[in-house]
């Protein structure tokens, strides 16, 4: 590693303070001790301390002729491993040597001689626990694998250097992401994951339903259990006329009560079987319908419902009552898209602000984004060494320089201006550049790559190519929209002001040939009490992807969902 | 309010650090301040400030002949209001005073005379922007509404006293949540909301598909555009033919070199054409099938999936790779409940802690409920005051209980003797109570209200009644799972030490009856590396019932889904 991975002093304090060890497991007095060798130190401070550690075998192998092994063990706190060492008076060393298997172990922690790398050992004299691993089966053995291989191998991934160092850094955006809206004030609110709103056209949709089991569960249940016959019904009807008969006959015959009121209690069971032969008569296998269409009447909700591909909308309605909100969840695209940026489901960032425009919402969205690298070059030091080593030796510079940098703030007719003139330059794009379209990734990554070198805010697009909930502004051909492109994944961040002014709204719902109806709820935050608000959207994968410098999304996200592939 | 709801000491302090205002907006010098009342001394300290404020008037009223008006304005950040005064000569006081107006001015802070409620009122001297409320059509007025009503306008409701006050402590226990597992050092995993693993059997399930919406567009597709017919392809079939003869006519002519390419270009797009219309012939109305039977291998995952029912199982590939872990978000149930107890999405927390057993679980769960109770004390104390005065006026002497009193632990077996003890002394259960029961809601109730009147852990469990991955004791009648159930709400969570030893587990899978294949990687954990391992579950909207006592969990989530409900 270059000099860009060396930590400044209040990167290594920072550090420490929050990864330093504590002798004893928080819960427990007979767990082990986590993180001993996640420190500026590597530990070396804890010499002399008797300790129980855990984890898993890195590397193991046999010394002096089989008299001692050493281990590297490593228990997911960070990427370095302590090294352990056990003698062969012990246990059975050659149970311990294997990649991938789980120790559990007793000893006192030693300055290793001079010249190791490491800066402390553990000497172990008691062996509590061996998870063993067969070497000729174990999946994800020493050698290198590809992060494709993998993703074949989703349960145990986690045990590599990488995944877990993802794990961390994925965990620390995760917290810094709410460290920074709590300072702020923001109150986080939960969005549903099952919306009956197809609001923004935002893409694909997966549907939720159980119309499909229980229509599986009819068909089941009618095979081993046929429904009537024709002749079934007219059995029933039948007695239902005979046993009507007998009461009748009783009747005229001036019965006893007795005899009477069995025969009426008769009648009554042969009326309620017709009546349960005649409901099953109606059962239809396969999903309900109802004047040829599906019969969403009978769906868990009694409509139509979906996953959701944003909280926006939905959380405008806590911006519109309590000023400052972020929702941070999972959203879905059901796109057949086979790219290393798209996965159907992901995790998205969505604040909203009432009381603020257009540059307040920049504002909010630039303190974010430098924000967590901040967070990152203060608490994930280590693990972005590894990114730097293994993917991307500018990860660690380019977090310096985008928590440092003021964002170059552009206007989309701006952008426009300097690619067309990059083109006059000579540059070659795929697609056309003019006011008007959708900037292409190429066209983003230009600009933020190539001109800035640094993050861009690109502002005021046509209003032609963004959503109806966005401002217009005053020149009445843009609206208040604005993305933020970052080098190596280009857009991060999309956002807008959102049209606050009732009549405008209902106006541009009906320019883009949209019902009224199902936006009524919406109407009515601009109806009753409105307020200028805004708020972005930030792909929280795509952050990890600009991170880390890994190249393909379904490597920062624990279970990867994309078409074909939904493991676990 | 009685003593119960008055802060101690550290409370407040707690209070003023977090709460404390400041003069300006964090990303606008446009946007208004917020929290001006948010703090123990009700923002007198802020006496001579001139801000801007913002927020929507819960109760406004002219005064002194309509020269001036009284505005209490909410802008979220707390349950006070400020005291907003505003003269004739500043704006139209007739649209400023409607509940519901949103509300933005300038104006300097004052000391109000002595004797009134407020410490703190704000003298306007700009209106800078008014969001008018009609109060003939505005849906919430300031009338008492009942949370049921508030039900069926579910996007305005954020502006009641009661929906925002659940919102902040909602919000304040989710970062507590956050903050108790970063500080123990656990990671946050996303585990995946779609879902292939159906290991639980813990309910219904959603099923997430495309197959549905797919069939419709095809549907409509052959409608617009119907398949070609037998004639069509016969058409298409002879078309070929005639093309096929001339190219076989001109080169038996000798025909020139541009004829005969020109007619073996027709013949080419002939048999394009043959071969589409054939494909389209193919194309079935409905949902594809394949045997008989729904075919999942076109659905969007190429099998069927669905919506989590609990992310456990695949939150213990990460513990038992990176020790300790958790996960915190949606989980679904498609039951046909209609109680004021479930709902069909929920979020749930889910912690995972490798190299520990029960009893560490149940001292991390302890330690969590405890902490959540103190942060609320800290932070939301004013919250807590609310609905202590509108919904249950013991829940704050309930959470000091609850942060200071050691929980009970008694034994699943204990606990059936202590049932049995007071079904003996006259007390009547619905249920039977009998060693292999699961105990009912009444049974954990009675346990923690009127025999321990706090928190009681119930450990050891018969094996019968719990899920197939909860360790085996050495009795092996019971499983090391544990319940927590606390005051106003019963079991509040569910939790257990996993089975780890792959014998003992695959034995335990076969006894259930259940296939072993879908468990093939939940088996490679054992199989490979195994460790000691522990979690558990906590509902969180229960976590909230038991906070603030109200009744119904539909009041306790932004957006509840039910049978038949599924608002935005």
């Amino acid at each position: 590693m270059g000099d860009q991975a060396t930590p400044s002093a209040p990167e290594l304090a920072a550090m420490a303070i929050n990864d330093g060890p504590c002798l004893k497991h928080p819960f427990s007095d007979r767990a082990p001790v986590r993180s001993i060798v996640c420190r500026p130190d590597g530990g070396a401070a804890l010499a002399g301390n008797r300790v129980r550690a855990g984890g898993w075998v890195k590397t193991g192998r046999e010394q002096g002729k089989g008299s001692f092994a050493f281990l590297e063990v490593n228990d997911g706190s960070c990427p370095a491993n302590l090294q352990v060492i056990v003698d062969a008076g012990v246990a059975d060393l050659s149970t311990l040597v294997q990649t991938g298997t789980c120790v559990l172990v007793e000893g006192l922690l030693k300055m290793p001689p001079e010249g190791t790398k490491q800066k402390i050992e553990l000497r172990v004299d008691k062996v509590l626990h061996v998870g063993p691993t067969d070497p000729a089966s174990y999946p994800i053995p020493k050698t290198k694998l590809s992060l494709e291989f993998l993703r074949d191998h989703i349960h145990l991934r986690p045990r590599t250097n990488t995944i877990s160092a993802v794990a961390r850094i994925r965990n620390a955006l995760a917290f810094a992401t709410h460290s920074f809206f709590q300072e702020h004030g923001f109150l986080y609110v939960h969005t549903p994951i099952i919306t009956t709103s197809d609001c923004e056209g935002a893409g694909e949709m997966f549907q939720a339903t159980t119309l499909i089991s229980e229509a599986e569960k009819l068909d089941k249940e009618l095979i081993l259990n046929p429904p009537p016959t024709e002749a079934d019904i007219e059995a029933a009807k039948c007695t239902v006329g005979e046993k009507s008969s007998v009461v009748a006959q009783l009747k005229a015959a001036k019965a006893t009560k007795e005899d009477i009121s069995a025969s009426v209690s008769d009648l009554k069971k042969a009326k309620e079987n017709l009546s349960r032969v005649e409901e099953r008569a109606k059962l239809k296998p396969g999903i309900p319908k109802k004047d040829g269409k599906i019969d969403y009447g009978q769906d868990f909700f009694g409509r139509q419902a979906f996953l959701t591909v944003s909280g926006q909308l939905q959380v405008e309605t806590y911006a519109c009552a309590v000023s400052s909100v972020y929702t941070f969840g999972p959203t879905f695209r059901a796109e057949h898209s086979h790219t290393s940026r798209h996965l159907a489901e992901f995790w998205m960032v969505e604040p909203e602000i009432a009381f603020a425009d257009l540059q307040d919402d920049m504002n909010c969205a630039e303190a974010y984004v430098k924000y967590m690298c901040q967070w990152l070059l203060n608490k994930c030091f280590d693990d972005m060494e590894l990114m730097a080593k293994l993917y991307d030796k500018g990860c660690i510079d380019r977090l310096r320089m985008v928590s440092s940098t003021p964002f170059e703030r552009i206007t989309y007719t701006e952008a426009v201006q300097l690619l067309e003139e990059a083109v006059r330059g000579g540059k070659e794009f795929e697609k056309n550049v003019e006011w008007g379209i959708d900037l292409a990734s190429e066209h983003e990554r230009y600009l933020t790559e190539d001109i800035f070198k640094k993050p861009v805010i690109v502002y005021n697009y046509p209003k032609g190519i963004k959503a109806f909930y966005m401002r217009l502004n005053d020149d009445s051909k843009t609206v208040a929209a604005m993305d933020i492109l970052v080098p190596k994944v280009g857009e991060l961040i999309g956002g807008s002001q959102r049209e606050e002014r009732y009549e405008v709204i209902q106006q541009r719902i009906a320019e883009m040939g949209l019902p009224l109806e199902p936006y009524e709820w919406y109407l009515d935050l601009r109806r009753y009490g409105t307020v200028k608000h805004c708020g972005f959207g930030l792909g929280f994968e795509r952050m990890i992807l600009f991170a880390t410098g890994i190249d393909n999304i379904r490597d920062v996200i624990p279970f990867p969902r994309y078409p074909g592939r939904a493991d676990l």
